[in-house]
């Protein structure tokens, strides 16, 4: 199942898709699609409702805005260094455990909102990422199994980042990380049921149409379920937290020569099974 | 003022405190004091409602339970090595701008509630310090008279730190950073109006009653107003959001020989004018 949040930007409204693409409006049924609504999900009965045909059909034609397919979260986790070929581009040691970092939630934008390079910011890079989207709260997960019943499903996450504010002015990288309209998400949170590997998922990635990235997530050091369990032992997950797990080889700052993002620049990212993101680049 | 909230987590309701300690009912006026409460907040005419006794008077005697000043921050914006004698102890350098890092804001709790010790955590250590509440939003600040406008009040932090998970685990500090409980705040939160100079707030901390951080808020390598300035430059500051300036000399990793804090540990932290913290260390 697919559930996404159309609307203007803090006023979006749930909405799932029908396997053939139908919009049914979830807004009789949730507030939103929050921490509580993915607590409370029931991934089967709702896939029956939309079946049946017992939900309002909702019009997405004619360009309504899509937001962050989750409000927004708690918290977004970042892994780093998580691909060995990404590692090696960024000149680090492969790591020999998870690397942790946090974006502020007030990043997050939906998957086709402007993404735009700082003031002062010089090297503004993309991240195509697998998110992984918490549905119930993770304290102390003992195994993989464990990890697997926390999760709500999966979106696609832009893990923009501004290179030098990460590494030339001092300190640690969420500084690097941070700026306002940094984290899109989406179209779609694909509940987790409906991805049967999510170490076999293709993710590719654009800039003005020259494929950049080009990766899967069967080459994570630390697969999504190890990512979530390890996580846990160092901070409680809550449901409606994000997880985003990591990028690929073929960032900008592993490109020398090639130049970061400017003004005007299209970033598109895919997963398999996910959907498609499109951001065009503005300044702030 | 003094804005306080009382009863059990998650059920807070909003207090505020006249001259003379007598505690007032604020439900009336205010769901929670978060975010949308500190944007609308006029201070003067609360004040004034305060002074005329218009608010239900509302009984703390008997043991009620403190709660965060504010509801659960939008984030938690952490200061590092802000004091010269804390970054010689740490063996660290002097920034040359500050060093920013994030703490989940679910690591928030009130300023009497117990602070765990994280599972596997061999060097779970205190940090007082001062905290900033925002009160409006904060984007590219211009200088500090602008960060003056932006900031609603201050209350004290206690920043745990796991220093194993800190510095012993890869990555980025974060990860010793973000343990459920981590991030006592409060008692109240002082509306800025009554804290007529930010930087000379004695500040001390003291271990099963001996004294360990004995500093003042003058001290700090870069002011309240600078850091509130600074950290705007690399992220929206939302009210409600909290920014925690950095600790004096003192921590236990800094004191070679002294035992991490450990189960029944009491640690208590004062700043003049904002009041007392004080938690009972137990075990996740």
């Amino acid at each position: 199942m697919k559930l996404l949040r159309v609307g203007p930007p803090g006023a979006e409204r749930p909405v799932v898709l029908g396997r053939d693409g139908t919009a049914y409006d979830l807004s009789g049924r949730a507030r939103d699609i929050d921490g509580a609504f993915l607590a409370g999900l029931d991934a089967a009965e709702l896939a029956r409702d939309v079946a049946a045909g017992v939900l309002p059909v909702v019009d997405l034609a004619g360009g309504v805005r899509v937001g962050s397919p989750v409000a927004r979260p708690g918290k977004v986790v970042g892994i780093g260094l998580n691909y060995r070929d990404h590692a090696v581009e960024a000149g680090a040691a492969i790591p020999d455990e998870p690397v942790i970092f946090l974006k502020p939630s007030c990043t997050v934008v939906g998957p086709y909102d402007e993404v735009l390079v700082p003031r002062g910011g010089e090297k503004t890079d993309y991240e195509a990422e697998l998110a992984v989207v918490i549905g119930r709260t993770a304290r102390y997960l003992a195994g993989h199994a464990e990890a697997a019943e926390v999760i709500a499903g999966y979106t696609i996450a832009n893990d923009v980042t501004e290179r030098a504010f990460q590494f030339e002015r001092g300190g640690q990288w969420d500084k690097g990380k941070s700026a306002e309209t940094f984290t899109p998400l989406g179209p779609w949170l694909v509940t987790a049921d409906e991805v049967a590997d999510p170490q076999r998922l293709p993710l590719r990635l654009w800039v003005n149409g020259e494929l950049r990235q080009d990766g899967n997530t069967g080459q994570m050091i630390f697969p999504v379920l190890e990512l979530v369990r390890y996580a846990s032992q160092f901070m409680v997950l809550e449901p409606g937290d994000v997880v985003i797990t990591g990028t690929p080889a073929g960032v900008t700052l592993g490109r020398p020569g090639t130049p970061f993002l400017t003004s005007g620049d299209i970033v598109e990212i895919e997963i398999d099974g996910l959907g498609r993101q499109r951001q065009v680049l503005g300044k702030a």
